[in-house]
């Protein structure tokens, strides 16, 4: 199954667009290369409907947030959602100041996410702020861990039923989730948190697999979510005694380029829940 | 002929000034640097032209194009060619936009561009939106292979003739051609369409080459798309078996780093027609 | 000493307010995450504010400066001086051209900086422009050599002076100095200024080591300069014969991803002057 979502990404090719930072831009790019898709970076509200339109999905990240671009990430994805094409949240610092979380917010009210995805923290950010009591969500904790994994499991699930999207929650446990399953994914490997922007290249990446699967919206993120951690993990133990996080970008890079089906399948760790 | 141009850039180490996109700035900057030359970003209207005037020539560069530096790049490339500095257009996914497509037009009204390098679908757009009926011009087909060869030839000098540009064509095969004369080059290798960015280090380079051969404009742009071409070759070589297209653009950069007139002259591959 | 500082780094995991150009980026980020520190990249007024108040300090680099980030500079300089958090200022190109170097006079008339850090040619120019005669200070050199040290040293203990922040000057050899005292640091490689900032990563990395070392500003910035020379070192040991700068840079990151205090301390090349 998972074997299957990777092929049609190499398949499809999928053209990406994305309304992302200027921190992890280069390594997003890089990293939709290496997994069979493609893509174009544009933020400006004049031409983003456009290259929406001639996009297979939308990943708009909201990491050096500007003002200048958020009615463009309003516009291409309202363009997106008209469209019928994927469209992919991630909502990098969230709850860090007032404007990520209220264009976050701004940017669920508008449009229908296909993915939320973000750490536990961000999640939350979101999932508490968007008109919820603090009442069950408050109990979920910063970090899901095997003690705390079934409340972080439910909420997910909760988010997932409220937004209508798949939502996937990573760390150093992982949580992709739809209303009603969730896939608990225990691949990656704790080193990737030196690297900066393993997680924007996640998200970039999940628009591929969402777009070259559209039947299986959930399985692709699990997918997705599988190959970055289990590349994070192929790569480390590529490293030799003097490399460190800067080689370890390439790798991971370099890994889901020449990540196989096969390998993938064999080497996803995860349990549905 | 070519391992002159090439000693050249190292000898005069030129400085360029660059308006491009933050997706591949890193890269820019590097191969730059790698090649002999130096870069300078900046895209600010209130500081271009002072920049331009202390520079050697200007790389425009027009991908993740906003409105805000559309006004700089202008007064950059008047300011250049005032100063009679070599001025580089590179107009990423021109035609994928009416924003990119009609500032690539105004650049080009507005601009006497040295260099002109892109994609064959770039360059058709310039074309053929410039006002020339889409007669023969149409027949161009969408990639340059030996069975559509001849009639790219023809179409770059055409287009070079109407610009005064030296017009540079890259793909599977390049074309580098002025008015009279073209270079058709096979350097290169398909895996360096898997590393994004490769077209703008390319543009940055040939600014660098432009900047230290004044009076050899065609050859030195050749030589740029042939060491270009040549060091992705090298680089394919020195992959190992975990290697992907991360240290791909690495070793490309660290080619180029390393190249010497006599290895350009030597892996050069190119006919004149 | 040294040794102590970079562990204070590695305990306390400084977490950043950079306000930096995109060309350099992801470069700041790896290497503050290599460092043991932590990076937040955020530049719009509507929350430099609130970022730089759940950061432990402030990055201000003004490379690919605009206009519309110095408001943001300047806001976020003042907050932090209020919460008593370090500031470090890279006028990157300052002399330039009149916008920056304009905005590195005003930033330094509006925030206390805790550390300025620049090459010798910048570090003059907001010496000279901030209404000094000439006289004394225009006989300092462009490049700072045995010949020159003693001049260029009494010159960074004066703006030392004058400004109230340790002046880290780099070049073939790097002085940094407080009014009174100065440390001469003859560590780093020639090929560290073919790879495109590495003055950014230094003054990134100095934020981290001023956080975690609040009451020995000198000797943190005095160790974030050893470091980074230390760091080019070692880095120019590993290269093949195949690498360029492309994989020196990588490997630079590597070093002080993997650099001990230990390895500092014994490999730090200072006199105290």
């Amino acid at each position: 199954m998972l074997k299957k979502m990777l092929e049609n990404v190499r398949k499809n090719a999928p053209l990406v667009h994305n309304i992302t930072n200027y921190v992890t831009a280069n390594d997003c790019a890089n990293i939709l290369l290496a997994c069979g898709g493609s893509p174009i970076m544009s933020d400006d509200i004049e031409e983003v409907e456009e290259i929406t339109s001639i996009c297979g999905g939308l990943n708009i990240n909201i990491g050096t947030l500007n003002r200048q671009t958020i009615p463009a990430m309003l516009a291409a994805g309202k363009k997106a959602n008209a469209c019928g094409r994927p469209v992919i949240l991630d909502p990098v610092g969230a709850g860090a100041s007032r404007l990520r979380t209220e264009t976050a917010f701004c940017l669920l009210k508008e449009v229908k996410f296909t993915v939320i995805r973000g750490n536990i923290s961000e999640i939350k950010t979101l999932a508490l702020g968007a008109g919820t009591t603090k009442g069950v969500d408050a109990d979920i904790a910063d970090t899901v861990s095997d003690d705390t994994l079934d409340n972080a499991v439910a909420f997910a699930k909760k988010f997932s039923e409220k937004t209508g999207a798949i939502i996937a929650i990573t760390g150093a446990v992982d949580i992709v989730a739809d209303k009603q399953t969730a896939c608990v994914i225990r691949n990656g490997h704790p080193m990737m948190s030196k690297v900066t922007g393993t997680g924007c290249m996640l998200s970039a990446m999940t628009a591929a697999y969402a777009i070259a699967n559209p039947e299986s919206l959930l399985e692709a993120t699990a997918a997705s979510v599988c190959a970055m951690g289990l590349c994070g993990e192929r790569a480390f133990k590529r490293l030799g005694k003097n490399d460190g996080n800067a080689s370890y970008r390439n790798y991971i890079i370099d890994e889901i380029c020449n990540l196989t089906g096969e390998v993938l399948q064999n080497g996803a760790k995860y349990e549905v829940r």
